[in-house]
This record gives C-alpha cells, structure tokens and sequence, in this order.
C-alpha cells in the first residue's frame, strides 16, 4: 500500500516489517511466545508535539512496537521494543492480568467444545444428536469475571448455538447452557447449566441469505438503481496516512484496540492552520445486558478491551460497504505464532453530498442563493460475534465533525420454553427465542487541543432567567441565558446530561476569545445520546466499566492514559476498578486552562423487538463536535452555490449564477416517469425556472 | 400539473378551479373582500374512512373551501363554500380575531414605512439620509400581542434595518426603533423607541452573494463533483398525489398553514395493507427570543398560525435543492384581491442512497451480507422573513419515518454599540450586531391509526431493577427492563422527556399483539430533540403557545382540531389559551383504547455565535416514528444484497450472490488518484475481493 511504501510517519501504525522485526527480537530473547499484541506505542506527546512544530530541527520520534505475549504456563508479559536498533527495551510481567482475546483464540473454542464429552453429554440432554455435533456452535466471549475463577487463570465462556443448516443464521438455535473454557489447557473446565432446562428449538428456520429469500419468493424488483459517480475524482488528498480536505487536515491511524485514530486534527482557517484535537477516538465500550439469571450477569462485552475493535475489523473488500469513490488503508496485525496478518481495506475513505449547506431567499424578490455540502467520511465496521458496528468519523466544511455509530448484525440471543415468561429481562423475538435487554455504551475519548493544548471545559446549560413573570427583569417572562459552568477539577467534571436544559459541553480555549463575541473559542460537544449505564452502582458492570457512570469525565493528558476501562481487560474484577478511576484519583487534579481529555460516554439502550430478527436494520446514533466562538464568521461562504440571484440581478432579470454542480440541473430537465410529468422552462441554459408565483404577489410593491 | 387535471381526491388540495369557483361564490354574495383564506376544508374523518374503507359504495366526501375573508372596515369572516353546487353554507363573524398574515400583506409594511415622516425622523436620527429611505428595509411580523393594542385592530411591527448597497445582507445593519402598522388604516400607528439609542453600524459589510465572494479572493475550486443519477428513473409510482414506494403507500397533501400534509399512511406487510398515520403534518412552531427588553418579548413567531409554512414555502425551481431524480408539487393559493397565485414546485419528492440497511459477517469465515438501503423523501423548505426552514419527510424502507428539519437563512439581529453589555441575552455575531437568544420549537401532529384508529399511549422508560446489588433478584446488580406506563386521560398525557430514563412514547393498538414478542404492535416516537420552553410559566408565550409546555399531549380526535396555538393565532392574548388547552380542558378525556392524536413538541436552544453568521450553516435536528413489535420480523430482508455469500459459498469457493447495484463495483475497479492506488483484484466480475485477512486465521479450524 501507498502508506507502508514511505518512511511511516510517527503516528502510522506499524508497518509489515516493522511487526516482523518487533516479533523477530522477542523471538529471538524469550523462545516461542504467543503474540496477543505487536503495536506501535504511540509518540510520546511532547516529543511528538515539538517534532510536529519543527519537523527539519526536533528530533523524530522512535519507533516503538508495544508488545503483549503469552509465554508456556500462561505468564503475560508487556514489552517494549525499540525498532531502529532493534532492542527489547522493556519487559514485565502483567501479573494477574488476562490481554485482549485475538480472533485466533476465538476461533478456537468450537472445536474443542464438538470433542468435549461433557459438551456432547448437554448437547444430547438438548436433543441434538451425537453425530450431529459439527452442527454444534459457540460465540466464546471471555469470561468476563467470574468470581468462581478469578483472573489467574484465562477463560471464555462459550455461547452455545445449534445450526441444522451450515448456511442457517444461528442464532436461532441457541441452546441454554454454558461451558467454561481453559485457554491455557486448551479444554472445557466447566459447564454452567440452568436449574429450568430448555431443549433444542423445534421452529422451522428463519434466514436472510439468498437462498432463503428465494424460497420465501424471492427479492423485491422495483428498486431502481441510483448511481454515484465522481468523474473527476475525489476532492481529498491523501499522502500516505495524512489527509487534507476542506481545509481539514489529520492523520489516520488503526490501532488494534480501538480502530481508527485520527491525530492532530487541523482547520485552515483563511490561512491560519488551526489545531482542534490532537487525537479522536473510540477508546473502549460496554454491552451490559439486563438478565440477571445467572450466567447472564457475564454478557456485559467490553469490546474494545476484550476483542479488539481493530482486531474485529471488516475486511471491507468483502461486501460493498460504500458509493462513489472509495479509498481504502489495510491493517496489519501479528499471528499469536509471529506470523502476520493483514485485513484488506479496514478503514473506507469516500465523500458524499451533504444536501442543503445553506440557503436564503429574500421574500420581496424570491433572490436566493442555495449551496450543497459536502461530508468526508472515514469509516470502520468491526464484527463482535453477533452484532456490527459501523463507526463514521464524519467531517463537515463548516467545521463539524460529527462521529457516527450504527449498530446492525444480530442479536445476542438465548433459548427459551415456548412462551416461557422472560419476566421483563427479554423479548421472545421469534418461537423459543428470547433477546435480552441489553444496552450499548460506547466511550469517545477526546484528546483537544483547540488552538492549543491549554484548554478548560464548561457546562452549557439553557436557563431561564431567575427574574420571575411581572418583575422589571422579566416582565413578560421571556428571558432565558446561556448558564456556562466551569469545571476546574476531575472531580468537578465528572458529570450527566440534562435534557431539560439542553446541556452541551464547552471545550475552550480560555487564552483566545473571538473577535466579535468576546467568548472564549470552543468547541462544543452536542450528545442528544448520552444515557443512564443501567447496572446499578456498585453492580459487576459499574466496577468493571467505570467510564459509563457518567457521560462525561475529564482528565490532565498523561502519556498512556488511552483506554478507561485499562490496559488489559478481561477478566478484571472492577476491585479496584481500572483505568478512568485510578487517573481521578480524589477528583482534586486541576483541569483549568492544562492539556486535557474529555471522556464521553453515548450509546442506546435496546429492548429487542421481533423487527430486530434474524438480522437488525441498521440504527444510527450520532454527536457533534461543533465550533462555537471559534470562527470570526461563517466559514463555508466560499463554497460555490449551486444556484445565486442577487436583488440587483432580479431587478435587472440578468441571469443568475450558473449553477456550480452540473448535476443539479438534473432536477429541472423535463422529463415523464409515473405518468407524472413536471416542466419547468430552463433560464439560458440555467437550472431554475423564471417564473415564482411569489412573484405575482409583488405587484403591490410599487402602490 | 398531473395532480389537477385529474378529478381530485378528497385529501388533495383545493384545485386553481375550485379556488376560482370559491372566490367568486364570495364575491357574488359579499361583495369586495379581502381573501386570506381559500383552502380545502379537510373531509370530515368518519365520512373519509368510509369511503375510503368502500370507494365504489361509500358516498365520495364532497369538497368543501374553508374561506377566511377581511370585509371593508376590517371586519374578519370565516366562510364554508360547497364547490359543487357553489354555495356559502356557513358564515361567521370572527369578532375580535385576526386570520392568519398573507406574504402580501408583509410586503406592503415597508413601502409605508419608507414615506412615513414619524419613521423618516426616527431613521435620520439613527445616521440615514433621507435621501436615502429607499435603502430602509423592514421585516414585517405580526405584533404578537401588545396589551396596548389587544386583538382588535390589525397590526404588524416592522423591524427595522438599513442596505446601503441592493445586495447586502440587510441584517448586518439593524435599526434600532420599531413602527408599529395598522393594516386596515395602511398607516404607521407608533413607534417603539428604545431609551438607550443605538446609530446605525459603520462597519464594513460582510456578504455571502458571488460578487462579495469573489471581492473576497473567490469561491473554493476543490470540490470534485458527485454526479448521483437514476438512470431508470424513480422507484416511486405517484399517482395524483398518492405515493407508493417500498410497500409503504400515503397521500401527500398541501396546507397554507401546515405546508405538507401526509395523509392514510399505510404500509403493505407481505400482502396486508396496515394502515399506521391517518394524518402526518407539522402543526404549529414558535419561536420565542430570550431578550426581556421591550419589545423584544413580541419576538416569539408562531410562523405557522400567523404566516402559514405552505403561504412561506419556497418555489423550489428557484435553487437546486435536491441532487437526482426529482418530482415537484405545486401549490395554488388566492390573492388578497381574489386572484390566484402558484407556487411553482413547493414540495420536492426524491429517493437518496440511505447507506448500509444491514450487514453481518460470520467471524468463523467472512461469510457476509451487506445490503443498502433507500430512503424516499417529501420536502419543502419555507422562508419566514430571516430563517429558512428545511422540513422534510423521510421514509425508511424498514417501516421507520423520519421527521427532519433543517435551519438555515439568516439569524434575527438588533443593533448595539460597539461592544455593548448585551447582559447574556444575546451575542455580538459581528460588529454593532446583537443576535438574541432564541428557541425554535416544532409541534408534530401524529393522528394516529396503527393497525386501526383505537390506539392507547405509553411512556416507555430504560430502569434499572428495583432489587438491590446482592439481593437473589439483582445479585450482580445488572437487571434492567422497559417501564411502560399507560397514558389513559389526556390530564396524564401531559408528559415530558427524561433522558435519564431515554423515554419513549409508544403509540400501541392494545387490540393486537405481536404474534412473537406478545405485546401489543406499537409505534415508538423516539425523540432526542424535546426540551424545556425557557419561557417561564405565566409568560406570553407560555399562554399564547400552549402546546410547548409539554413534550407530548394527547387528545381524542376531533374533527378541525389541527393546529394547537388555535385558528387565528395573529394577535392573541393567551387569555384564555386557544387550541390545545381548550381541547384538553379538566384532562379527564379518556385517551385510552380511542381514536387519538399525539402532540409533539421539539426542537432546539440557540445561543448565536459569529459561525452563524452572515448566513447559517444548517442545523439539522430530527424524530423517529419506529415500528416496536408491529412487524413479526425484519421487513426488509427481500432487499437485494449488494454483496451476500454463505458458508457454504465460502467452504465451495463458489461465487457469491453478484452486487445487485452494480454502482457498487465502482469501490473497486483499480484506480489511481491523487497518489494513492488502491487496487483489488476482481472475482469474476464480482466486486469483492477473495483474500482477507482473517481467513488466514481459519488454519487452527481443522487443528
């Protein structure tokens, strides 16, 4: 790929060889080891910070790979390795401590459970017969924490599934008990089986593939096509993993853990190169599920922690995931033998037209001018078992930046009697199935940096005026501010959204105050998604991810501090609780006017419904990074109309703006489908009609 | 157009014929009138579902005009005139009302102004020459209310702004004094003075128009174009003004209050049409501004009820609005005088891509389908005075309806010295320009009829279990459920949102029961936009807009109960409240298992920053209307795929089902742009890739 080609950029991910040399160097010091993790350690801040600001003088950062192994007996190890001179630099064992799950060890479990005696014993009491046990599936999910087991020891627990039919959704056949796998030992040290058992589903399958479709008489024939095209190309320019569009340039990244990262995010504002966020992404998420039957309490995935957001990556060569245009970067990952492992086209980079920019038409003459958007759009779907996810980093040309998460795949799902009572705690989506009710919270993490590291967050909340109706303040009752609250400590920030007052968070910069407001420039965060983690305080989950208790927590930047629910994730206890907590600490570090993070914590809260079965219709959930104070002005009124008459031109009846996009004149040819016609008499060549019946009424203008 | 030449339903508009056969009806009986009104009288509801339940048997509902006229001397008439055989079949004063604001009246305010000598002094006090008043502008609003005034007479306030040059943007010089017109004298009857006075603003002038643009250093030459064609044309049949799209199927009408009216939503469910909405509209908005200086406490626009969105709607032949193939409506309204007028192309109708519909990924082998979905959208966007509204209907294959509103236009602006304290009322967005605080909330009128016209409402709250952490109920602390509460009076309808608890509101049919799940079939109003109306209690605009006082109200249906701020809005004094608080009187109505109407109060807090202006980036908000248990399963799994391949597809290294959008190829035809080559080798013609990544993973499947 282009980017692997060049010397890679501090920020990129490491390279093909760069994994092959980290790999060869603890090979060649600690013998057969199993590779969890081989990744860049991301640029210390303030040598990367002064390299960025003088990139001919500072010196450039080190490649540094971030190593996790499993050595024989199940000790785990975090290393270092330097990748010029290759050196192990650091080496230490995690004690106690469990690393992400790879997709490897995931594949695993399956087969281990069709040979496991006990397996074949539960599948049989389920009605499934024994030479039928290649037809046996699991979803192996780590363990969680089981308090029966501890964190010493690595375990999954295995979702148990029957598919009749290899190309069955199986989900429906799930069956209702659960084996403990020893990942270490390579078996199944335990099976958890309910006190109500529940046999096999005997309900005829219901599928989506093709096949499927066919029988139940096939696809729907009247969706005509629509084309995207872009002719000329894209309006983007990347150079290796550096983009530049709109003005917006920043570099995109792909970490293991968390996907995409984009650094050192820019707007050039006229001329001036303005620094917003110095680093964005999705650092970790929590899908609690609300049963709580035991083992049920374990579903509470921390996917980015657990799994691996990077490591669960789409391969988006497979499906057409997008229109128009589309630039693609791979991932590369090591094997846990050393080998390597390269997921084509992970990250999607493609444009799309964003409708109404802006608009006006002056009602005395019908002068108008109308401009279209434009979005760029840096996506990732990662697979976690049964449910996708499609993250959208999404940036507008006022300013906006705007990331988007869908949720589609299918839902975790488990056995039930024929309308057995799920006592609120699910749905029975289809006979014998029942979907939990579950919730997704998702923790964006916010590295800002707007115009400059220095930066202090606000409550922003829409208040009326204490003055009561009839009082000289507010006779007529109609007052209402802007209420902004200062949070000076991580204490003070740890805070929830308020619908009633329509609470947004400021991020400012308290050093630079717009010219024309005298308000601080900000950058505001617009969540209308933020929402109650419903386990309640002090419950697994609560423990375990910390960073849902509230929708909001700010930190002072330290090196590191990238995921909240901490470095290695399964099999935590939540005693103590990881990550966020231990950065808080008492709550009395000083977040006014330093380098900070903004922690937001934004999902949805699922009740399944039988819509969402066998697979779910994708449902968007999205914020807003807005610039509020930050601009002088408008900074999209260079961004050409697709149609313009100014009062003068009206007046005159001179001709208006030629349309800037060709393709708007489309809507004005005539043309007859439906038997539904619609004219409209062009205006020299232009794509708009003369005549407005608004017109007519200005008759009485000249009276 | 098409519409008109045929027979018109009952639900369609009223034709330029009828309009003319109304008019005239009046004339001949009352002599020279003024016409505000001349609209369909919408056919009574019982009379509407028989005919529509029996066409061919049922008599057809006759089309009635529903006519509001200003008789000489300012006297107001509300008329009903039978269009068949034309006659006046109802005729009643409206004593101490005033109907509804015509474009023609605001557009002959500023002509008075400009010859007026009280407002000549009052403009050369502020620095204007009076050479010079041809360059005064005003804005014309209803007065609001004003006690010194009250209902009886008819009067706009004109706020007031000065252009130096014809194509400025006349809000960046606001003035600081307000005239008061009497529209039956045609004469400026006051002036509102401030104390404090503020001269007319020297500053330079900021401009979005090209010529501005380019004096500027011209407009941004790096957009590429996205051409978005539809070759075969639409997959939309409309038939009049009926719709059929993706098994959904509704009426589109056309207010000169509401602007666009869905009506008998219906969506055919493998074969059962089920109907869903009787009736679909915007029903009122106001926007009040936060400044209690008076009289800045009059600024609070109900647009709909005292200019009407369909009277303000855009021609949209003049500026390209929508990219693709697009069909257009028209809208015919009378003149004052009794003439008529069109709106050429009020309401646009287009499909958009609508991206991924749904997507899943067997992680053991990369099995995969992803299909994409479409989107069918009715739009028309009105201009009231300085604010642009984008409102469009959006239909989801999925059976999900999506209300969306987009702001745009131009902020409200009043004067202010240099640098003036404007006590957090309002921002200087630019030099000497105060943009007050303001809200803009958007009822949505839901008359609903799912699965039938008896419907009942519940709250539906996300709570965590009542049992404590540890207790055998909760033990893991991680049970949570859906709190669903019956709305059974409209006393208890009065109902706010609460984030915390991420309430819904289900619009269920408690007479039917999804056949899976068990519970009744239900729409779920899912909305993030609600919020508090800062107004105080007691306020004005909390008695003249009653409806925002709550998220949702609801009532029983009754015919002509449309628009909650009441019939004639201009001039009330919210003593007593008109509309919705006459309908809901003591809240005793039953609500419960009846044919009802939802009320939906949304919309957003603007604090104003300098980004906003001279002209507004669109702010786009938006509702979901979701099928919960309406359907036994995901209704859109006969979507062609563009990708889709099974197990066993993968095991046989068979082909996959071929993209059946052969646009989505284009991802993947080799390509070289700006550098970056992304180049994937091709499988038969298909789209997609063979090698990923994580195949290589499989290997330990055979292990």
């Amino acid at each position: 790929m282009g980017a692997a080609a060049e010397i890679p950029h501090p920020f990129d991910p490491l390279t093909l060889d760069e994994i092959e040399i980290a790999i060869s160097t603890v090979k060649k010091a600690h013998g057969e080891v199993r590779f969890n993790v081989v990744a860049l350690q991301e640029p210390r801040k303030a040598e990367m910070t002064a390299w960025l600001e003088n990139p001919e003088t500072a010196p450039r950062p080190k490649r540094i790979a971030d190593v996790v192994v499993i050595a024989p007996g199940g000790k785990v190890y975090d290393g270092l390795v330097t990748l010029d001179e290759p050196k192990i630099i650091s080496w230490v064992e995690a004690v106690g401590e469990q690393p992400i799950i790879t997709m490897e060890e995931l594949q695993f479990v399956e087969h281990i459970c069709r040979k496991d005696p006990k397996v074949i014993e539960q599948c049989v009491i389920s009605g499934i017969k024994e030479e039928d046990m290649d037809k046996v599936y699991c979803d192996p999910w780590t363990i969680g924490y089981d308090e029966r087991f501890g964190s010493g020891v690595r375990l999954q627990q295995a979702l148990m599934y029957y598919r009749p039919e290899l190309d069955n959704c199986q989900y429906q056949y799930p069956l209702d008990f659960c084996p403990i796998f020893d990942a270490d030992k390579k078996e199944i040290i335990a099976i958890d089986i309910p006190k109500v058992r529940r046999p096999l589903s005997k309900a005829a399958a219901v599928d989506y593939h093709p096949a499927a479709v066919e029988a139940r008489g096939g696809y729907r024939n009247d969706l005509k096509p629509i084309n995207i095209t872009q002719p000329e190309g894209v309006s983007f320019n990347l150079k290796g993993r550096e983009i530049e569009w709109q003005n917006w340039k920043f570099h995109i990244g792909f970490s293991y853990r968390e996907g995409i990262v984009l650094n050192n995010i820019t707007y050039n504002d006229k001329g001036t190169v303005r620094p917003i966020f110095y680093r964005l992404s999705l650092a970790e998420m929590v899908v609690p599920y609300g049963n709580p039957e035991h083992p049920h309490q374990r579903k509470h995935a921390l996917d980015q922690g657990e799994y691996g957001a990077g490591y669960m990556a789409n391969s988006l060569s497979l499906g057409c995931d997008c229109k128009g245009s589309i630039h693609y970067l791979d991932a590369h990952f090591p094997t846990q033998a050393g080998g390597l492992r390269t997921i084509k086209n992970a990250i999607c980079i493609h444009e799309e037209d964003a409708g109404i920019l802006f608009k006006h038409t002056d009602f005395r003459d019908d002068s108008v001018i109308v401009t279209r958007g434009r979005k760029l759009i840096v996506q990732q779907i990662f697979t976690a078992a049964n449910y996708e996810y499609v993250v959208a980093w999404v940036f507008h040309q006022d300013g906006t930046i705007q990331p988007e998460i869908k949720l589609t795949g299918i839902l975790n799902t488990y056995s039930m009697l024929p309308d057995e009572d799920t006592h609120g705690w699910g749905t029975q989506v289809f006979p014998s199935v029942n979907a939990h009710n579950h919730q997704h919270l998702f923790c964006l993490r916010i590295d800002a940096n707007v115009d400059g590291p220095n930066n202090t967050v606000y409550l922003s909340d829409a208040m009326p005026s204490d003055a009561p109706v009839g009082s000289p303040e507010n006779f007529y009752g109609n007052a209402f501010y802007n209420r902004r609250t200062k949070l000076s400590t991580t204490g003070e920030a740890m805070t929830d959204y308020d619908s009633k007052t329509s609470r947004t968070w400021e991020i400012c910069n308290p050093n630079k105050l717009n010219p024309y407001s005298k308000k601080p420039v900000s950058y505001k965060l617009v969540s209308r998604e933020a929402l109650t983690m419903l386990p309640k305080p002090g419950s697994l989950v609560w423990k375990r991810a910390a960073f849902a208790r509230h929708a909001v927590h700010v930190t002072p930047y330290a090196d590191d501090q990238l995921w909240p629910a901490g470095r290695h994730v399964p099999q935590t206890s939540g005693e103590p609780s990881k990550g966020i907590t231990e950065w808080i600490g008492d709550g009395s570090a000083s977040i006014d006017n330093k380098d900070i993070v903004l922690w937001h914590t934004f999902g949805v809260t699922h009740f399944p419904s039988p819509e969402d079965f066998p697979v779910m219709p994708a449902e968007p959930m999205m914020l807003l990074l807005r610039p509020r104070n930050f601009f002088a002005g408008n900074p999209v009124m260079d961004v050409p109309p697709s149609y313009a008459s100014t009062p003068s031109q009206v007046q005159a009846g001179k001709g208006a703006w030629e349309a800037a996009d060709g393709m708007s004149k489309l809507a004005f040819e005539d043309r007859e489908t439906n038997g539904h016609v619609t004219k409209v008499e062009g205006e020299g060549g232009s794509c708009c009609g003369t005549s407005s019946g608004v017109n007519g009424t200005n008759g009485v203008n000249g009276h």
